[in-house]
C-alpha cells in the first residue's frame, strides 16, 4: 500500500461495468447512461480496477464465451497496473446467477415459504459453484430485508416479514453461497424495506427499537455466520442517508458486530447522496461521506471516486487515511480470495471442462433440448426441490388435488408464459428478454405446458382472458366460456416482474393498492359467474388482496415466483403427487390496509378504536396440507420456570396417517403479556419443518432459549425479562394448538451481539 | 397540601364523567360502560373531585338548565369537602362548544385553509366566551397534530399538514380561548397523527427528527403563548407509550420547554397502559407510569387514580411525592382559575343574564326561528365569515360563479343534511343526534336550502342520488336524470362525520382508501355522462383521490365541514358573491398513496426509481380565485446575504384589477439544496393572506429570520447552516412566481425552544 500511488489506490475502491459483446468476445464498458466512462478500457486498466460489475448480467452471452472473455480482462488488468492486482469479478445472484442460460430458481419468498434452512443451503451452494465456474468472485445476495409494505415492488427479493425466518433462510443461503468460494453480499443495511408508503428508496420513519427488533437481527444472524461483504441500503431513515452514517455503517457493523469486511455501494448510492438525498454538494462531497461512513467500494462504476475524489485528496479536502482504511479492506478480501496469490490463474474453470454441451440457444421445442453448461439435471432437480417445497395452498374447499382426466380449462395471464415463473433478477426479466423462447436460451415450461403434458391425463384448453395489465371483456368473455365448458377451470393469476415500471412487481415496480393488477380481478369474477370450480393459482411478487373472492373459489395456490422448474412443481401439487407443504411467509391482506404486518403490538391488531380492520385473510404462517399430521404438543408442565439465562423445551409429537409424505412446520410464537415497551402480540421463536413419511410419526423437541425472548427495553438495550409469557404453538401464526404460560424466572438480563439467536431442534422416530 | 389526606389529595387527580338530566335537572355520572363510577355522587364528593368531565357533552340540555345543575354540582362538591375545593370543568370545543344549541363553527381544516390566525383567534374568544358563560374552566382543544396520513379518521380534526401552518393557527385559537379566561389543551403531545396505516391509534414509526421537526413545532410555538394544559397522545412511538415516557411528558415539555400547567390524560389513556399497550400489569401500575412519566389528571373518569393509586401508595408501591407533585400542579392551576378564591361563585355568567330568548328548542321551520342563548346573531356572523374565508375552489372551467336564474340540479347526499356541515366534534355528530330537526336546537340550513333561496334566483331541482354509503343504481339514475335537465349539476357529496365507525370521518372512522365512499363516485361518472357541466363540492373530513373525475368537471369547491353557516358562506361562493379565497392545508391526492404529504425530501418526490408518482391532484396552498391579484416580487436582489443569525426580507405587491374583493396568500416556501440530512424540498416559511379591496394594491414586507431555517443535523441538534438557499415565492407550493438564491453568511448556529419561528409581515397600500 505505501508504494501505490493515489490513483491506484483509489482504482481498487470502484467498480467499472463491463458487459460481454457476445459476437466478438470484447469486454466493454456498460452504455448505461449513468455508467458510460470517461476514458478507455485500455487507460482506464493503467492504474487497475477494484471490481468488474456484472459480465455477465447485461446481454445474452454464452458462459464459455464469457468466461473466456473475462478472463482475458482479467490477464490484461494483471498486466497493464504496476502491481498485477486482478479485479474482484461480482454478478447478481438473487435466483441463480443472473446469466444467461443459467438456472432460474425460486424468489426468496418461494424461500421463506419452504420454511427449510437445509434446502436453500444446498441451493446457495449450487448457485455458488456456477458462479465460481465462471471466475465470478462474489455475488450481490441474498436481501436481508423484512418485508414491511407490501406495496414495495421489492417484496418479491424479501424472505418474508418475520425477522427470525428472514435470517435463518438467508444465512443458510449464504453459507451455501460461501461453501463454494463466493463472497455473499448482505443487502441492504439496512431500512430499505420500510419506505414510506412502499415507494422505492422513499424516505424510512423508524425509531431505533423498530430497526433494532425487526430490521437488524436477520444481519445480525447471517454476519454471525461469517461474510465478507455488506451493501448499504439506499434510504435513508428519519432523515439520514444510509449511505452517508458512520453510526451504521461504522459503529454498529464494525465496532459492535465486528465485521471487517468490505461494505460495497449500492449502485449509484454515493452519487445519490448528491442528487437523491442532497446532503452532498459534488461528487468530491459525496465520495467523501461515503467514505467517511464507512464505504470502501464504489458500485457499480466510477462516478465519485474517480477523479473528483483524487483531486479532493490533492487538494487536502479529504483525508487520504479514509482511502487507505478501504483500500486495507478491498485488498484483504482480495488476499482472501487468493487474488493476490503469485499462482492465481485468470481462467475460470469452465474453460478446463469439456465443453460438448455448449449450444447456439436456440430451442426447437418446449422443455429443454439442449442441456446447458450453467443449467444442467443437478441444477433442475433442486430447483424443482424448491418449489414443489414452496407452494402454499391457501384454501381448499375439495377441489384439489385434481382427480385425473378432469376436463381442465387453464386461463389467465400467467398461464402460458415461462416469465411468469420467473422474478426481476432472474437474467431474462432483468436484462429485458421477453421473447419467451430466448429467455433463458430454452423454453422454459409452462404452468399450461405442465398441465397438458401431466401423466394425470387432464384434457386441457386454455383461454389468455386478459393480460397482467390491461384487456378486453371480449378476452374475458372467451376465458368463461372455456371455463363454462370445462369440469374445473385453473385461473393464473399474477404479476409481471420487471424493473422499474416495466413490471408490476420487481425492483422499482411499487403498487398503490393489493388489488390484483389489471382486470385480473374482472377476469375471476367472471369465472366465478360461470359456476364451474375455480382453483386460483397465484404467480405473484407480493400477496394481493382476494378477499372478495377468496370465499367463493375452489382453492387457492400461491407460488409467488417458482422459478424455472415451477410449472412442474405446481402439476405435481395440483395432481396430488406431491402434498402442498408451503407456508406463508407474508401475510395475505384482507383488503389495502398498508402497511401492517403479523409483528404488530396490540394497538395495530383489530380493536375498537379505528373502523378499520387490519386482520389478513391468510395469515403469516398458514398453509394447507391435503392431510395435515395430528399433534400432539408437550411442554414442561411440571415446573414451567425457565431461567432468564436459561433454556425451555417444547416437544411436540406429529402422527402422519395418510399414505403419502406430508410436511408440517411447527410454529412457536411468543407473546410477552406485560413489557416495558408495546411489543408484537406474537414473535416467531421456532419454526422447524418436519417431513413424514406415509404413517411415520416423529417427536420434534426444540429447545428454546431465554435470550430469543429478549427485546429493546425502554433504555434502549436489549433484554431478557423475568415474569410471565405465553408459549404458542401452532401450525401458523392463527392457528395455534397448544399455550404454556411460562414463568422467566431469574434477573434481568442485558444481551448483546453474541445472543442465542436460534432454538436447538432435535427430532426423532417415535412409534405410535 | 400538608393537611390533606391521601383520599382528598388523590380526588384532585381524576375526572368524574357526569351528564346533566335534562328532564329533572341532576347531575349524574355518566353511563358510558368503561366510566360508570364505583361509588354513589354523595359519598363520591366527599373526598372531593379534581374535574368534572362533560357536563353538557353527553345530552341534549338547555343551556340554562346545564348551567345552574353544573352550580349545584358545583356547591354540593365544596360542601361535602374539607377543603372547599370546587371542581375544574371541562368541555370539548373544537368547532364551538359542545353542547346543545351552541353554535357549531367550521372545522379545523377549514381554519388552516382561511390562512388567517387573526379571524380564528376572534373564534376561539367567541368560543370561549361561551363556555365561560356556563362555568366551563377548560377546553380540550385545539389539535395540535400535523396531519400525515389522510386516510386517519380525525385528519378533520388537524389544522394541516404544514406544521407552521398548524402552529400559527393553533395559537391563534388558543390566545381567544384564553382571553375569556378558558383553559386551552393542547392536544395531542405527541405523535398520535403519524399512525401506521393511518389506523386510530396505532403505533408510530417516527424517529427522533421527524418528531422535532415536523410533530413538534406547533406545539412549540403554542406553549410560547403560554397555555395551562397539555394532553397527552394515545400511540406508542417507536414502541413506547407517550403516556408513560417522562422523556417526552418531563425531560421535553417540562425541563426544556418550561410547561408549568396539568398534563391530562386523553380519555381512558392511563388505563390504556394496561388493556391497549400491555405496558403495564394493573391499574396501579399503570397509575404508577403515567404519573412518572408525567401525566398529572386522569380523565374522563378515575380507573387507575382511585383505589388502585391509593392503595399502591399504601402499600409502599408507589412513591406518594408523585402524587404530590401531580397535586401541586392541580391546585395551583386552581388558584390561577380564581376556584380557591374566598369569593368565588358557583353561579356562571349565564345565570345572571335575562333569559328572554331561552327556547324550548323545537323549531318550527328551517333556519332559526328560535334563537338560542348560546348561538346569537354575533355567533353565526362570525361562523358565517370564517366559512366564507375557508371554502377553496380547487379547478374550475368558467361555469363558475352560476349566473343568475341558472336552472340548477342540486344531488348527492350531502346536498339535504345538515349534519354534511358538522365535524365529529360537533355537539350533535359527538353525541349522535342524528334527527337533523334537533342538530341544534333548530335546523341548520343545508346548501340545497341556501340555493333554493338564494338571492340570484336559482331555479333547483333535487335527488340525492346515493347515501354517502350505498345505494342502489335507480337514485343515481334518478340524479342523471334530473342533472341532464338542468343547466348546471350541483353535486354535494362527502363524508358523514361521526365516531368510532359511525361515520365515514371523524375519530375511529378511517379509511382503507382514498377513493369518495361508497358509491358516490359512481354517482359522479353517471352526472358527467350527462353532458350537463357539473360543479362538484366537497363536503368532507379529508382530501379524496379525485383525479378520475377532475379533469370533467366543470368546477370542484372544497368546504371540507364549514359548520353551521356553511351552506349560505358556500352559496356565495357559488354566486360569485364572495371570492373564493380559501387555500389547501392539505394537499388532495391523485391516488390511495398514502403516507404522502408535501413536507416531501427529495426521495419521497416523483422519481425514476419507483413506478408510484405521488404528485398531488392539488397541491398544499393551492386555490383560485374568480379574479386572482397581480403579483410583483421583489426581494433583496443587491446583496442576496443572510446572516446565520439575521434577516431577510421579501416584498410582495398585489394588485387587484377586479370590481369586487379578493384575498392572496403570499406563500414563502425555503428550498435548501445541500444539508446534513435529507430535508423537505420545500419547507413554508410564512403564508400572509392579503385582501384587496376592487381596485386596491398592497405591498407586503415578509421579514423572515435565519432561525426559521432551522432543522435538526446531523447531531440531533437544531442547527442554522451558513450556506445556499432558495427562497420560493408564490401562490401555492406548485405555483412558485419567484425564485431567490441567497446565501446565507456566517458561523453555524445552534437553536432551541427560543428560536424566532414565525416572521414579521407589514402591509401598505401603494398607488399603482
Amino acid at each position: 500500500m505505501a508504494r501505490m500511488s493515489p490513483a491506484e489506490k483509489i482504482a481498487q475502491l470502484y467498480g467499472v461495468w463491463v458487459g460481454i459483446d457476445n459476437a466478438d468476445g470484447q469486454m466493454a464498458p456498460h452504455q448505461h447512461e449513468f455508467a458510460r466512462l470517461p476514458v478507455e478500457w485500455e487507460e482506464l486498466i493503467r492504474a487497475g480496477i477494484g471490481q468488474l460489475t456484472r459480465p455477465f448480467g447485461t446481454a445474452p452471452v454464452e458462459p464459455r464465451t464469457g468466461a473466456a472473455t473475462l478472463a482475458k480482462a482479467q490477464r490484461e488488468i494483471v498486466a497493464a497496473g504496476r502491481w498485477g492486482i486482478p479485479a474482484l469479478v461480482h454478478e447478481e445472484c438473487l435466483t441463480g446467477l443472473a446469466a444467461w442460460t443459467a438456472s432460474v430458481y425460486p424468489s426468496p419468498l418461494c424461500w421463506g415459504a419452504t420454511f427449510d434452512p437445509e434446502l436453500i443451503e444446498r441451493m446457495g451452494a449450487q448457485i455458488g459453484a456456477t458462479m465460481a465456474r465462471l471466475g465470478v468472485h462474489q455475488g450481490l445476495a441474498p436481501v436481508l430485508d423484512v418485508a414491511r409494505d407490501l406495496r414495495w415492488g421489492r417484496v418479491e427479493e424479501t424472505i418474508g416479514e418475520d425477522p427470525l425466518l428472514v435470517g435463518t433462510i438467508a444465512t443458510a443461503y449464504i453459507r451455501g453461497l460461501q461453501s463454494a468460494g463466493i463472497i455473499a453480499t448482505l443487502k441492504h443495511f439496512v431500512g430499505y424495506s420500510a419506505s414510506k408508503a412502499g415507494r422505492n428508496l422513499a424516505p424510512v420513519s423508524a425509531g431505533p427499537r423498530e430497526i433494532a427488533d425487526v430490521l437488524l437481527p436477520p444481519f445480525e444472524m447471517a454476519l454471525r455466520a461469517g461474510v465478507d461483504s455488506v451493501m448499504n441500503s439506499y434510504t435513508d431513515i428519519d432523515g439520514l442517508p444510509v449511505a452517508a452514517d458512520p453510526t451504521l455503517l461504522s459503529d454498529l457493523l464494525r465496532t459492535e458486530y465486528g465485521f471487517t469486511g468490505t461494505v460495497v455501494a449500492d449502485y449509484f448510492s454515493v452519487a445519490f447522496l448528491q442528487t437523491l438525498h442532497n446532503v452532498a454538494e459534488s461528487p468530491a462531497d459525496a465520495a467523501r461521506l461515503a467514505l467517511t461512513a464507512g464505504i470502501d467500494v464504489e458500485l457499480p462504476t466510477v462516478n465519485c471516486f474517480g477523479s473528483p475524489l483524487a483531486e479532493a485528496i490533492e487538494s487536502g479536502a479529504i483525508d487520504p487515511a479514509l482511502v487507505d482504511r478501504a483500500l486495507r479492506r478491498v485488498l484483504l478480501q482480495k488476499c482472501r480470495l487468493g487474488l493476490l496469490d503469485q499462482d492465481w490463474s485468470p481462467e475460470p474453470p469452465i474453460l478446463a471442462e469439456s465443453g460438448d454441451e455448449a449450444s447456439d440457444g436456440h430451442p426447437e421445442e418446449v422443455g429443454r433440448p439442449l442441456d446447458g453448461a450453467l443449467d444442467g439435471p443437478a441444477e433442475r432437480a433442486l430447483a424443482a426441490e424448491v418449489a414443489r417445497r414452496s407452494i402454499v395452498l391457501l384454501s381448499n374447499t375439495g377441489t384439489l388435488p385434481l382427480p385425473p382426466a378432469t376436463r381442465l380449462a387453464v386461463v389467465g395471464p400467467r398461464a402460458d408464459t415461462p416469465h411468469a415463473m420467473m422474478g426481476c433478477y432472474s437474467f431474462p426479466l432483468h436484462v429485458g428478454v421477453h421473447h419467451p423462447d430466448l429467455a433463458m436460451g430454452v423454453r422454459v415450461p409452462t404452468l399450461l405446458d405442465a398441465l397438458r403434458s401431466d401423466a394425470a391425463g387432464y384434457s386441457v384448453v386454455h383461454e389468455q382472458g386478459c393480460p397482467v395489465v390491461g384487456g378486453d371483456d371480449e378476452g374475458i368473455a372467451a376465458a368463461a366460456r372455456a371455463a363454462a365448458a370445462a369440469d374445473v377451470c385453473v385461473a393464473v393469476l399474477g404479476d409481471q416482474a420487471g424493473l422499474f415500471g416495466g413490471g408490476t412487481s420487481g425492483e422499482g415496480c411499487d403498487a398503490v393498492t393489493l388489488s390484483l393488477p389489471g382486470r385480473q380481478e374482472d377476469l375471476l369474477e367472471a369465472l366465478l359467474d360461470t359456476g364451474t370450480p375455480v382453483v386460483l393459482v397465484l404467480l405473484s411478487g407480493r400477496p394481493y388482496d382476494l378477499s372478495r373472492q377468496s370465499g367463493r373459489l375452489a382453492a387457492i395456490v400461491c407460488g409467488f415466483f417458482p422459478g424455472e422448474e415451477g410449472a412442474a412443481a405446481l402439476a405435481d401439487v395440483l395432481s396430488g403427487r406431491a402434498d402442498p407443504s408451503g407456508r406463508l411467509p407474508v401475510s395475505f391482506p384482507a383488503d389495502s390496509t398498508q402497511p401492517a404486518t403479523y409483528l404488530a403490538s396490540p394497538l395495530a391488531r383489530p380493536n375498537e378504536v379505528s373502523s378499520v380492520d387490519p386482520t389478513p385473510l391468510f395469515p403469516f404462517g398458514h398453509g394447507l396440507s391435503y392431510a395435515p399430521p395430528a399433534w400432539t404438543v408437550v411442554t414442561a408442565d411440571t415446573t414451567r420456570e425457565w431461567p432468564t439465562d436459561g433454556t425451555f423445551d417444547v416437544h411436540v409429537t406429529l402422527r402422519n396417517s395418510a399414505p403419502h409424505a406430508v410436511s408440517e412446520v411447527v410454529q412457536i410464537y411468543l407473546h410477552d403479556p406485560v413489557a416495558e415497551v408495546a411489543r408484537p402480540v406474537q414473535t416467531l421463536l421456532a419454526a422447524p419443518r418436519v417431513d413424514l413419511l406415509p404413517g411415520q410419526s416423529r417427536r420434534v423437541s426444540v429447545t428454546l432459549h431465554a435470550d430469543q425472548t429478549s427485546y429493546t427495553g425502554a433504555a434502549g438495550h436489549r433484554q431478557v425479562d423475568p415474569g410471565r409469557v405465553e408459549l404458542r404453538v401452532g401450525a401458523s401464526s392463527a392457528d395455534i394448538r397448544h399455550t404454556a404460560v411460562v414463568t422467566m424466572a431469574g434477573p434481568r438480563r442485558r444481551v448483546g451481539f453474541d445472543r442465542v439467536m436460534r432454538a436447538t431442534v432435535t427430532s426423532a422416530d417415535v412409534q405410535d
